[in-house]
C-alpha cells in the first residue's frame, strides 16, 4: 500500500525559519520519521513539496491514482487553492488533511479551507504529531 | 498525570443511533481503551459526559486545576457556549479538541467553535481515533 | 400510542404573566386539554417541561424512543441550541414544532430555529391553537 | 361569516405533480374539504388561485373587505411579493399564513416572508392539514 | 406634450383605507388636480393605475414613447420589480420617482428603490403634493 | 418534437430600442430564424412573450408538458420570480437559460437568477445567437 | 412664520464649481428666489450655510426654535453626522431634506442618510428646484 | 426592599484565578461588601451563583418576584441566552447589567448582549465597583 | 488632582428638551453636582462642552495632559467620531465613557462606540448618576 | 484568423474520471472536433492546457497577441485568478468563457467568476458543446 | 507653482507623543524640511493643520484654486469626512494622500479612505518620507 | 547591501499594452533606472520577474536571506496569494508593496491586499515612481 503525502509552500523551510511558530524539526525528518513507520506497516510513502500549486496539482494527478490515501498540508492553498480540490477529488482517493499550527488561532483567512469539507478529516496545531496521527490513522483503519 | 475527558451533549447515545454518521463504537467502550492505553504511560483518565453545560463546567472547574490536560469534545455545546470557553480558559490547562466526525462537513453554524482558538490543536473527522489521536500527542509530548 | 411533548424554558409561567403577549390560558390548562383529546384518540401524552437545556436533552433522550412524536416548544431554546435538535435527532422521531406567539414578529435573533428545518412542520402565533392543531395533524395522520 | 381562501401561482397544478414534495390531493379536494368543514359552521369560503400577481392583489381589494379572516398561500410570492402584503394590509383583516411543505427545509430565499411578519400566524409543513388547522383556529376563535 | 402618469399596486385604494398613513384624498382626487395644472400649462396627462406589474409595463411601452415625461409611484413594485425599471429604460424617457409617504421610514426593505438610480430625482413623504411637485418640475423645467 | 420558447418582459421591444445593448434584430426575426432551423430538424418551435408573469406561468404549465424542451430568456423576471422557477419544476422539463447581453456585465442585481441552478445551462452575452446555440444543444443532443 | 434653511459643506461653492453636476445657480440665488416667494406667503426665511459641523449644530439650537419648519440640505453631512441629526430632534420641529442631485445615483455611501427616517420628507435631483418643491410643500401645508 | 443579585458562570472563580484580568477580591467579597452597604440603607441583597443556565431562571423566576430591582452579571450568557432575557422579561422588574471587565475590549462575540436593550442600563469594566455603582443607583432612585 | 469632563454635541440642550428621554436635570446642575462632590475630595473638575468635534479635541490636547483622568459623554460623536478617540489615545490618559440613556435600546448606529474598547469602562443608561458613578470609580481607585 | 483555445487545470484528466459529472468525452477529442469545425471555415485553433496559472498566462501573453478570439475554460482558475484576467486584458482580444458543467448549481465559490464581466460571453453546462457554441459564434459573427 | 500641504486633527501633537507609532519628528520639521526641499525647486508650500474638519474644508475651498497640487494627511478625518473628499473634487486639483503609519496594520476601520480613490496616489507607513515622496513625485512630475 | 526587487504577473508587459492604465514605461527601464540609483548608493538590485505564483516564492525563498530589503509588486497575486505572503513572512525581511496605478481607484478585489499588514508600507498610484520612492526610502533608512 501507498500513501501519497503532500507538502505546500514554504513547508521546504522548516525548522529553519520561525521556530517558534513551527518547531525546530525540518520536513526531511518528519518525512523520514513517516517512511520508519509506514515501513513496519509495510506501506510507502510518495512524498512531495513544492512552492508551485501547477506542480502539486500535477503530482496529485499522477502519483494519486496508485495510492491507496492522501496525507495533504496544502499550508497557504488550504486557503486559495480550489484547483488542489479540484484534483484531489478527481483522483478520488480518501484524503487527510493536516496542518502543524492550530489554523484556526491565527488570521481570519486561514480559517477557511477549499479542502477540509471533502476531507476525511483534519488535524491541526499538533506540530509534527499531525502528520504521525494521520498515518496512524490510516494504518489502524486499513488493518481492519 | 492525570488528563481529563470531557464529553458533551448526546455522546452518551454513541454506538446506539446514527452509526452511519458515528460509527458503532459505545463512548464507554472509546474510553475504556483510552484508559488502558493511559494506563500503560501512568496516566489516569478522568472522565465526564453530561448533556448539562452547567455540569460540564462544574467538572472542569473541580477537576480542571488536578490535570495536566484536558481532552473535550464538547459536541453541540461547541459552537454555543461561551461558558465552557471560559471555564477551560479558567483552569488555565491546555486542551485538545476532538470530534468523531469531521464538522466542516456538516451544517455552516457546526464549523464554527467556541473552543479552537483556544485549543491546542484540533482533531475531527477520525471517529474514535480521533480521541487517541489526542491522548498519543499528550503521552509523546509529556515523553520529551 | 405516545406522544413526547416538551416545553422550554419559561413557558412554566404560561398565564401568570405578560398575558398581553401569551394569553391566560397555563401550560397546566393546554396540557390537560391536549391529554383528554388524546385520550379520546387512544393517545398518550408524555409531559415535560423544565428551564434547563440538560433536563430536557435527558428527557427527549429517555422518553423519545418510546414515542412516536414529539411535539416541542423549545421557548427561547429554539434559537440557541444546537444539542436539542442534535437531541431530536439522535432519537429519530417525526416532530413538529410549536410556538404560541408568532415569532416572525419578534426580534430579529427569534426568526431563527434550530429546530424548523428538520421538523416536519411548524405552527406558530395560534396561542394555545398551536399545540391543538399539532396534535390533530398527529391524530389525523395516523388514522390513514 | 366569510373567509377568503387565497392561493398564489402553481398551486392549480397540486395533485398532478411533483407528488412526492406536495402530496397526491388536489387544490379542488381541500378546497371541497375545506367548504364542509366550514359549512358545518355557518361560514361560506371564498376561494380565488391565480399564477397572476395582479389578479391576486385585486381579489384581495374586491373581496376581502366583506370577509372575516383571510387565509393565504402565496407560495412563490410569499418570497417576492411586497405588493400582496400591501393589499393584505390595505384591507386590513387578520390572516393566516399557510404552506403545505415546510419552507424552511428548502432554499434559503424561501426563508423568508413578506407575509408573516403581518400574519396572526403561520402553519406550515403539514400538507393538507396546513389548511384545516387555520380553518379550526378561526373556528374555534370565531366562538369565544 | 404629454406627460405619462403611472401608479402602481394599492394605490386605487387611496382615500379610503390607511388613511392615517396616506392620507384623505383618493387617487381620482389626485389626478384631477393635476390634469388641472397641467392644462393650465397646455400639457396633457395620460394616467394609469393597474395592480399588474404587466399591465404596468404594457402600459410604459405603448404610451410611453409620446410622452416627455414619466411620473411614477410604483408602491410595493418600486422594491421588486426589475421589469418596470427596464421598461422604462426602454422607453428612454426622464422620469420622476414619487411616493406619499417617507418610504426611508418604514420597514428596511422598503429603503431599496429598482427605480431611483434611474430616475431623475425623487419626492417622497409629502403625501399628494409628492405628485404636484413633481409635474411644477416638469413643467418650470421645460419652459426653459 | 417540440421546444417551447419563452421570452420575458420588454423583449417585444427588442431591435427597436437600446440596440447598442441589445442589437438591432427583432424578436420576430430570431424566432423565424429558429423555426426554420427546427424546422430543418422536424421540431417544432412553440413561442411565447408576455411582459405579465401571470402569463409567462399559465404558458409554461399549459404549453410545457407537450414540449421535450424549454428555452427560456426570462429579462427581467429572471432576477425577481421565484414563480416562474416554480412552474419550471412543476412541469419538469429539463430548460436552457439564455440571455442576449452577459448579465454578469450590468447591475450586481442581475447577478443573480432565480432559475440557473435548476437549468441545464446558460448562454449569455452572445445576443441572438444565445438563442441558437441553445437550440442546437438540443438538436445534437436529441439526436444521440 | 419663520422657516430655517440649513446649508451643509461645499455649497457655498454652488454655481461656480462642478457645474455639470449641480448646475449654475448660485447658492445666493436660490436663497434669494426662496425668500422672494416666501415673502409673498408672509414667511420668512433665515438662513445659514457652514463648512464646519459644530455651527451647523449651533445654528440649529439657537434658530430653530423659533421656526415652525427647518428645509436642510446636509450635503455631505448627511451621511456621517449623527449629531446633527440629534440637533434636528433636539429642537423637535418638522423637517424636509432636499439634495440638489439624486444621491442614489452616486457612491453607495451617499444612499444612507442619518436625516431621512426623521424627516418629513426628501426631495432629491430636482435641482434648485428641491428647495422650491420643499418652501411650496411648506406654504401649502401651512395654509389649510 | 430587595434586590436580586445574579452572578453567572464562572464567577464562582472570581479571585483565584485570572487575576490580571478580574482582580484580586473573590465573588463572596463583592456580596459582603454589597450586603453591609445595602443593610445601611434597609435594603437585603439576594444573591445567587450558578453555573447552570436552567437553575439562573429558575432563580430568576423564583426569587424575581419578590424583589424590587436584579443585578446581574450573567458572564458568558450574555452572549448567548435567551431564556435569561426571557425569564428577566417574565418576572417584569427593572434590572441593571453588570461586567467587572470591559467587554468591548475582548472578543467580538462579547461585544453582543442579549440583556442590554431590556435592561435599565449597562456598567462594564469598573471591576467590583460595576456592582456598588448599580447598587449605588438602586439606592438613590429608589430615595426619591 | 484633576479630572477633564467632555461633554459632546447637543448635550448643552440637558433638561430643557426631550426630559422623557433624558430627564430633567440640565448639565449645568450634574457638573456642579459633580464639582461639589470632587471638591469633598480634592479634586478639580475640568468641564468642557461643546457642539463642534474640533474644539473638543482641541481641549482634549490642551487640558488633558494635565488630568489625572478622563470621564467623556461624547453624544453623537461616539458613534462617528475617530478623531476624538486619537486625541484620547494621544494624551494618553485613562478615561471612562458614559452616556445618559441607554445606547444599546436606540438606533443599531449608536451601538458602535469607537471609544469604548480604548475606555477604562462605560456606563450607560443611568441618567445622570452616570456621570456620578464614573466619578466614585474615579474616587475610590485613587484612594488605594 | 486564429483562435487561442485555452483550457485550466485538471481538464487533462476529462473523460477518464468524474464522468457522471463532466461527460465521457476527453479533451484531446474536443479539441479535434474543434479543429476540424475550424478547418472548414480557415480558421487555426491554437490549443493549450495547463495546471500552472504561470503557464497559462505566459501562453495568452505569447499567443494571444496573433490570434482574435481567445476561448478559455480557466476551470478552478476561473474562480481564483486575478493574474489570468489581467493577462486577459492586456492582451486586449475579445474572449468566450466556456464550463462543461453548470457552475452555477454547484458550490456558492464557484458562482463568482473572475473573468465573466469582462468576457463577451459565458456559456456553461452544455459540456463539450459548450466548446463548440462558442466556436460557432465566432464564426458567424467574423463572416458578417 | 504652489502646493498645498493640509494636516488632519492630532497631527500638531506629532514627535510629542506616541513617538513609537509616529516617530520623534515634529509636524514643524517635517514641514519646514518639505519647504526647504520645495523652494530648490520653485515651489511654494501652502500649509494648514487643523482639528476641525470646517476649518480644514474652509482652508481647502480658499487656497486650494491657486494651488497646483495638493499634498493631505487628514488623519482620523481619512475615514469618517465625506465633506473633506466634497471640499477636494470641488477645488477638482489632483492630490495625494499620505499617512504617516501603515493605515492596513491597524484598527479595521482605518482600512477604509474616503480620499484614496479620488487621489492620484497614496503613500503610508514611510513616516515622515510619506510626505517627502509625495513631494518628489509632485516634483519630478511637473519638470516633465 | 541587496535589495530584491519582485515582479508578479503580467509587469512583464509593461509599456507596450494598456498605456493609458500604466504608462509608457518599460519594466526594464524602470529596474535600469534604479539600479543606476541604487549604484549611486552603493545598494545592489536583485531582481526577478514571474507569472508564476510558486516561481516568485522559490526566488523569494532563495535571494530574500541574503537581502536587507525586498521591494515587491505582486500585481495581482496581491490579492489572492497568501504563499506569496508567508514567503515573505518567512524570510523575515522588511518589505515595501508598490503599485504602479491606484489600487483603490479599481475593481474591489483590488482593494484587498494580503500583503499590506504585513509591509513597513505602501506606495500606489504614482507610476514608476513608486518604485523609485521606495528605493529612496530604504536608502535614507539605510544612511541614518
Amino acid at each position: 500500500m501507498k500513501i501519497l503525502l503532500i507538502n505546500g509552500p514554504n513547508l521546504n523551510l522548516l525548522g529553519n525559519r520561525e521556530r517558534s511558530l513551527y518547531g525546530k524539526i525540518s520536513l526531511k525528518e518528519i518525512i523520514s520519521n513517516m517512511e520508519a513507520e509506514a515501513a513496519r506497516n509495510q506501506i510507502e510513502i510518495i512524498s512531495f513539496q513544492s512552492n508551485s500549486e501547477g506542480a502539486l496539482i500535477d503530482t496529485i494527478q499522477q502519483k494519486g491514482p496508485a495510492c491507496a490515501w492522501i496525507i495533504i498540508n496544502a499550508a497557504a492553498f488550504t486557503h486559495t487553492s480550489v484547483a488542489i480540490r479540484d484534483a484531489l477529488l478527481a483522483v478520488n482517493k480518501p484524503f487527510l488533511e493536516v496542518h502543524l499550527s492550530n489554523i484556526y488561532r491565527r488570521e481570519q483567512y486561514r480559517h477557511k479551507s477549499y479542502l477540509t469539507d471533502a476531507a476525511q478529516g483534519i488535524i491541526a496545531g499538533l506540530g509534527a504529531q499531525s502528520y504521525y496521527a494521520a498515518l496512524q490513522y490510516i494504518i489502524k483503519r486499513e488493518k481492519k
